[in-house]
């Protein structure tokens, strides 16, 4: 942790720590009917004949999450005095959504563990993945229709292009250990803020609030993202197991050339930059490189400095509700920003 | 081939024939000008600052295929004598969502052969298939915005949920050698019969059409679209290599449980069920074996009778046509009904 931050979560006091870590059980309370509704709304929307596709995304959407993104929907709606309905349809798209890239996603990275449980596309196969993701995918913009609100649907879909053309270039920048921190910074603005901003926006939007509103909303949710993403890819390296179901290590195993490895990388001396030649370039990893990994990263200041890369986008995340008068909702939202940095603690 | 079809065929002039098989070419020819607006357009909006996606994209789609799709959006619309521009970027969304499905498609099949070339999944890798026709299918929902028709994206959205089911129901049903007829026939109205119906349809809704005239375009895209399947399935045990690019023997291979097979499997004595289930359930397949199944569908008519199937859908096709005023293009949409079938002759 660097000197600044140490300092600005030393002076926080232990109640405000409290508080903060509370951020997304007050931001679910205050959302909780609406909340409710969209879980009977993705319950009804991934039903069908084939009985294997509410099986596979039960399994993945049933696990859980903690539904950060549709809540996102719902909460800057009602921030916005929404007082239809459409904004359940929207949250729910959102979830298919990010459901639908998170089964394409562990297609991709071959991955085995998925919120804690194994990734739907060891039990039910590659397959099933790829077209369960799909379907997600379809129902979402029938859900959009279904609103009725084109502008809302020109917002998701334009997300969802934006998140694949993400993780494509993650796919291309894998395993290049020489991948700058502007293309990493691309990489995660639009794989992963894409769907933040998209799905904060989208409740402003549905309830007619004028631009500049619906843009505060957008950035609120882009750096919220940012910030999400930047301490995701620093707990890779750091606490034991985060709360989120992610274990330590998944990205150094994948060669995912993450900031903190961008960071060590440009720092390191010779000898270090053999070694991530060797672990992520090479993918020749052997007992205790993690650990190695772990120790590089720390000499310098890698994670730290991720960290407060995060930090900093939370603060403009908040810094983009002030145009809204204050009330319970925007002050849970600002908690969440806060909370998204704090978990790394 | 039957003795009701082989009469027909007889009795069908060699003038008849030869129109026929002028079908697409006269089709094409009618719609040269929006065909070439469909091909700028799908450049236009393939590409992505990701250079991975134009690239794999444009493969698949430059390899060309015959457009027939994206070419009944547009026929439609022209036959409702639609003035607008909409039915261009609808004819685009169209194509798209086809070529992500194909993309998919081959990732779920492991396909090694697409459009008479190496598939995009054997070039580019499942990983950028999957997420290339992501991109496709997010993009083609873009398209569909721009045209500011909801009734037309209501429509589209919902096809692409149906291509799935169909897709997850074939799969559910791979190497399932009791397949019913009735499941077979599901599976191929939903993975391609929904989209010829979706890109039919939506030509007339986009010209505003009422529901009689966009109805009868959506069972006749259905109908076609359901013959061209019943005699792709019929081809591959079929012509020894079909202009379409797909060579015989690739559902075999794959353990594809097809008409030609279910109507075999059904009439089947205990030694030939003992041969269907040895090669298609239990996948053990030796030298000879399509050699042999062909003679056991021959022994049965089954290929035959799947074309007959094809024949009376085509007519279905046809017939759905007749409220609408004779002109150059229905004649030229009915003779696709024919040439779809004829082709496999």
């Amino acid at each position: 942790m660097t000197t600044a931050i140490a300092a600005k979560t030393k002076t926080r006091s232990a109640d405000r720590r409290t508080h903060v870590q509370g951020a997304l059980d007050r931001l679910t309370a205050l959302v909780a009917a609406d909340l409710d509704a969209v879980n009977a709304t993705i319950t009804g929307y991934m039903q069908s004949d084939v009985p294997m596709i509410p099986q596979l995304a039960g399994y993945l959407i049933e696990a859980g999450g903690k539904r950060i993104r549709p809540m996102l929907t719902l909460a800057t709606a009602r921030l916005c005095n929404y007082a239809g309905a459409g904004h359940v349809k929207l949250a729910t798209a959102v979830e298919f959504i990010h459901t639908a890239s998170l089964l394409h996603d562990d297609v991709v990275d071959n991955s085995s563990l998925r919120r804690g449980k194994a990734a739907a596309n060891i039990i039910f196969g590659n397959q099933a993945s790829v077209l369960v993701g799909d379907y997600l995918f379809s129902r979402s913009f029938r859900l959009m229709v279904e609103t009725g609100s084109l502008a809302t649907l020109d917002i998701l879909a334009n997300a969802a292009a934006v998140i694949t053309e993400g993780e494509v270039l993650q796919l291309t920048a894998a395993k290049n250990i020489a991948t700058s921190e502007e293309t990493y910074m691309k990489v995660i603005a639009a794989k992963t803020a894409a769907l933040f901003a998209a799905a904060a926006e989208v409740g402003g939007v549905i309830a007619g609030r004028p631009a500049r509103d619906s843009q505060a909303l957008h950035i609120y949710g882009r750096e919220l993202g940012i910030a999400f993403q930047l301490i995701d890819d620093a707990l890779d390296y750091g606490s034991l197991h985060d709360k989120f179901g992610k274990s330590v290590g998944d990205d150094f195993r994948e060669g995912k050339v993450t900031l903190p490895v961008i960071l060590a990388h440009q720092a390191g001396d010779t000898a270090e930059r053999a070694f991530w030649t060797r672990v992520i370039a090479d993918g020749k990893q052997h007992e205790g490189d993690l650990e190695e990994a772990i120790r590089i990263l720390a000499r310098h200041g890698a994670v730290a400095r991720t960290l407060e890369r995060a930090h900093d986008h939370a603060e403009a995340a908040k810094a983009a509700l002030s145009i809204f008068p204050a009330s319970p909702l925007r002050e849970a939202l600002c908690d969440v920003a806060d909370f998204c940095v704090d978990r790394a603690y």
